[in-house]
């Protein structure tokens, strides 16, 4: 880790402080607290979005909203709703039914610092107030550019999508699953939000369908890329430099290509799909050099 | 009231039913059973929306929406959104962390029927399932009117509207709440969902905003004379009459205006809503007939 700091791409790591401290600012704004007896639930809202994380979904969109020259205000306003959704599924997968984890960013996890009933209501408001957010005027001028924001986002977090990737995740525990039946999984539990995020500013910026195309793809490979990277991470790192309890997947005897193909397999693998989505940005030129320095970071940064 | 009520209960009656009907049959369509691993979440998602219920809302939606001549294939797609939206924060309900209830529709609870995890997975999708049915292009044409039909959805259903009235509603459990206190947290819990479906058709129908306030209005008071009237029941009927736990919000020292106001001022103050509800509707004229046969219908079936 320690590495990694010299070897970064310095222009990336600035663009993700500045894309984490704007779309921090705006999940300020879009989350107040409230006067009434409900400001608990806000509280907890405010507790499990709020709470840092390397915010690379919002940068996603803040970045490829960026190819399109779209306000970075509203593009800003898309990535709190993606982090807004990403928080809620981590309270969720936290609770005592599903990973039963106490520890998420270094922190008690919401239902440890408040309670189950309250982590699974702030859960359940997130998920609204993200849709919400994307369907509201400020977010884009253009009704049909909100209408499209609010189906692709969806599709990308519904049953076919990050939830049903939960359910497989869930079932699959103590489950022998093969390395095509893994990959289905992450694509469909985390990649799905990160195939969206890059897609979003293409969405935003009513790009052509080839751009949109390309950069849902870009999105696809980033997305599996990362999650290889994330299994990697959590063999090898400890507890303190995950922020989540480290070697609880293997523990729970959680299916990851990790563990089926071994990590230096698996470390191949996620700088092979880390090249291919960097081969999707060719049409954006040098514009799309920070989207080329991410896909080398999410494989770098378990190393 | 009763003469009217004599004249127009076989029509609603049939119209319920009717509506109930289509409603059932638009679910069935918009949630299929997949082929993959996550059938399970399927499963359940279909367990706790197609089992059955008065389907209340969804008749509320499509007689809104006739007021307007809106398709009704649009209006029972409407209708499918906020019944998959009730399945979902009735599954969470019943949780056990939240009100632990074994028994809804005169079945086992969601999470009785499969487990807890899938239960909380299946409300989590059931959610992003139906901001997805309004955002889709089937639902209207118009994308003005799919955003704005999400934009008023996620207001109802998220943390200032049913969320933070489950939230208050939890945190209130043994506390001696004022009628005003109540009323407010019913508002937010039931009353938002109700007034939501009612505003639905005019939203549909590019009403005029008087019309559109006029419906809001409805189902502003037709949702509070609903709780009451729910309040009774539960205080009055057996488990078996009524499919679910009885006198369980007793129990559980829930705040309700019949525990505040006792049955009699709180029947009398069900009614006086009613008329109120119904009052809104004089724009409308004799279309609005099973409207108003509905808000006598409410106050009246725990009678």
């Amino acid at each position: 880790m320690a590495e990694l700091a010299s070897l970064a791409d310095p222009a990336l790591k600035r663009a993700l402080a500045d894309a984490a401290a704007i779309v921090g600012v705006a999940l300020d704004t879009l989350l107040p607290e409230s006067e009434g007896p409900e400001a608990r639930l806000d509280q907890a809202m405010r507790y499990a979005a709020l709470g840092g994380g390397k915010r690379l979904r919002a940068f996603l969109v803040m970045q490829s909203a960026g190819l399109f020259a779209v306000n970075p205000t509203c593009a800003a306003r898309v990535g709190a709703a993606v982090e807004m959704l990403h928080a809620y599924s981590l309270v969720h997968d936290d609770l005592p039914s599903m990973d039963n984890d106490d520890l998420r960013r270094g922190k008690p996890s919401t239902h440890r610092a408040f309670d189950e009933a309250t982590a699974i209501l702030a859960g359940d408001a997130l998920q609204a107030r993200a849709f919400e957010v994307l369907a509201e005027p400020d977010t884009h001028a253009d009704p049909q550019v909100r209408a499209e924001l609010v189906l692709a986002f969806a599709a990308a977090v519904g049953p076919r999508g990050m939830v049903g990737g939960q359910m497989i995740d869930m079932l699959a525990e103590g489950q022998a699953l093969t390395a095509p039946e893994v990959t289905r999984l992450q694509a469909m539990k985390t990649g799905r939000l990160i195939y969206f995020s890059a897609e979003a500013g293409a969405i935003l910026g009513r790009a052509s369908t080839a751009q949109r195309h390309a950069l849902a793809h870009f999105g696809r490979e980033l997305g599996a890329a990362f999650q290889i990277a994330d299994d990697l991470l959590d063999t090898e790192a400890s507890t303190e430099q995950m922020g989540k309890t480290a070697g609880k997947d293997q523990e729970a005897g959680k299916a990851t290509l990790v563990a089926i193909l071994g990590p230096e397999r698996a470390r191949a693998q996620a700088e092979r799909l880390a090249e291919q989505a960097a081969s999707h940005l060719e049409p954006f030129g040098e514009r799309a050099d920070l989207l080329r320095a991410l896909a080398r970071y999410v494989v770098e940064r378990g190393a």
